[in-house]
């Protein structure tokens, strides 16, 4: 728990930012959250496309309408949202009621709350299976919740029992395709978390269909600083608790944030064909690039291990192409604590033992300004061979 | 508990709005929640000149300043909290550490749960005085922590242990200026919620200097939709672990809605000593306005009460003035639920019950548009006799 604190301490500020060969050297390099900023250079080129103006007299209610189970949402937001699914084919929207979240940290917490609220025996048990998102522990216990427990690695759980299994797909950490692995037949319920389901950083083989699925503005844009998040729910129960999570727990969501969103998100989908100016080809092309530089680096040398991630065929893109995930899953093949090792070295990361693993491993953000990654990259190839780390 | 749901589902629509006669006689009227969209008018004929404007590649990142503690607080919405506390002279904010939130709502539990982390015994029990805001039994009861407990009127409160009170003043429902109550040596912690203390609603008589105070936007210009609240908190260790529930919860808090709450803010100290233009001027003028008419229809009959606010010296006036609180705190002479009748006369109020209160109170904000008010006052003429209420 003690880490979470971390999140705001570590960080080199602005002014300590590479922007020459002597803080290139020597500067810290935080890799450990996954702040997407590398998606600034986008937004920059488009100039003032996608900017908002909001006068003093607007989006004062606490209201957006009235008639919908979530109230706070902005009907141009939902509308949003379904023209990019749909333009993009990775999930359905049909039959379902989208609920918006600060980000989609609060929805995971708003979907335990509504699955083991509705459930007859409680606490439900938490499982995700390793390695998961570390978060996912922290979301589940920091509380003391009665209505829920934490009980680690779907693969190896076995407490009777009603049960929600987080399934994250593509994975994060590990950037894997994710099922579910508890399968019990009674009693099980999951939330799918698709936040890097989108064709930039996976190949979309299917349009999703599940129960409750969640998204995030974050990880889709780089928006991160709006905090939007949503989830698309079958369930009207399911959703209505979720609301009510979300009315005693902020009041619904930043209106501000919503219609930027909205306004950011039907840009998406208006350019999404258009080769030049789609994001999703921008950010395939930056990310796939910054992939094929790390496997260079790890190849190049015996130490380190990144997972493979298999080829396949993406419907949106209309051709088969490697995944990119927004993480690496960073091995060593020596048993030594790679994030300390890191860390001598300038680079913070997230330590495996956070994601349930071995501390050989690390979780290493990918979405980085572009110095800081070349940084990274730098630092990586002076330690990439095993005679480099021997104690 | 269910009650919570009712919050989206039983506020008219816009396109119900009581624009004619028709619409004044017929629609239902909502003032159960405090929906300041009172303050429209105001922000209106200011025209553009709080008019925010944000470009695409802007508040990107989850940071906004990684050496505050609450390193997600945008630093100029720091500078205007506290160049605003200074000119209005209601709260000290020398050495404390503000703590932004989604809404005062979210920084309430993460004062909870700081409070009650660090405390040794657990559960810590929350009280806070009859009648109490309604939410606070929500907040602390719906997740069935087992850190804190929700224990009702703090009055009668008399079991052993830590324990946190809930000070609100002036008070929500009833407007009344409060102290704490239990008051014992050892083990209690009191979270100060000044929501109201601005001079619109209430004499300032006194630069308040607790130690954990709450504040929000919302009810002090009636931006409502861009829940953004703060805190001030002395104790550094509190204030690290309410940014903890904050990056656990919802990974910090909206920018744009940061960006704008500056900019709005800015403006009311700017404007706060030019009388023509100063937006405590006229909140106050309005709200007084709003009470005197109330008190009119009241006193015309004898079926209602009211309390009586006494007056004070405002230090930010310069002169004596009555309070004229967000919410009336209506009560019935008969032993009758109150919240039913009115509800059969189509308003909706919030019950005293959910107070902690007898069923003949009811909560009644202040703040609806200007229509929905004359309304309410039209309806509560025609019952304002006891003859009309007997059975």
């Amino acid at each position: 728990m003690e880490k979470m604190i971390a999140f705001g301490n570590s960080k080199k500020s602005d002014s300590d930012s590479n922007k020459d060969n002597k803080s290139l050297s020597d500067g810290v390099i935080n890799l450990d959250q996954g702040d997407p900023t590398m998606f600034e250079e986008y937004w920059m080129k488009m100039k003032d496309r996608c900017t908002v103006v909001i006068p003093a007299w607007d989006l004062m209610s606490y209201f957006s309408d009235t008639k919908n189970v979530c109230w706070f949402l902005e009907p141009e937001l939902e509308k949003a949202i379904k023209a990019l699914h749909g333009a993009i084919g990775n999930a359905a929207t049909e039959e379902r009621y989208i609920v918006v979240g600060t980000g989609s940290s609060q929805l995971c917490q708003a979907a335990l709350f509504a699955l083991s609220s509705l459930s007859e025996v409680k606490p439900v048990s938490i499982v995700a299976a390793v390695p998961y998102y570390s978060t996912y522990v922290e979301e589940a216990s920091y509380l003391q919740s009665k209505l829920y427990k934490w009980e680690g690695d779907a693969r190896t759980f076995d407490k009777e029992g009603p049960y929600i299994e987080m399934v994250t797909s593509p994975n994060n950490p590990d950037g894997t395709m994710r099922e579910p692995v508890v399968n019990r037949k009674e009693g099980g319920k999951v939330i799918h978390d698709f936040a890097y389901y989108w064709p930039h950083y996976t190949p979309i083989t299917r349009r999703e269909d599940q129960d409750l699925m969640l998204f995030t503005f974050s990880k889709i844009t780089g928006h991160a600083g709006s905090r939007i998040g949503w989830a698309l729910v079958k369930d009207i129960d399911v959703a209505k608790k979720m609301v009510q999570y979300l009315t005693v727990n902020s009041i619904g969501v930043s209106k501000e944030s919503q219609i930027r969103a909205t306004k950011i998100l039907n840009e998406l989908t208006k350019t999404c064909r258009t080769q030049s100016e789609s994001f999703f080809e921008y950010g395939y092309e930056k990310m796939n690039s910054r992939w094929e530089r790390l496997r260079e680096v790890v190849d190049s040398g015996d130490a380190f291990t990144i997972p493979n991630h298999p080829q396949a065929f993406c419907n949106f893109f209309g051709k088969t192409i490697s995944s990119a995930p927004a993480f690496a899953w960073l091995g060593l093949k020596a048993e030594r604590d790679l994030g300390s090792l890191l860390k001598e070295n300038k680079v913070l990361t997230r330590g495996g033992d956070r994601c349930g693993c071995a501390k050989k491993y690390v979780r290493v953000s990918m979405l980085s300004r572009d110095d800081d990654y070349d940084v990274f990259l730098h630092r990586l190839a002076t330690i990439k061979d095993l005679k480099c780390i021997e104690p």
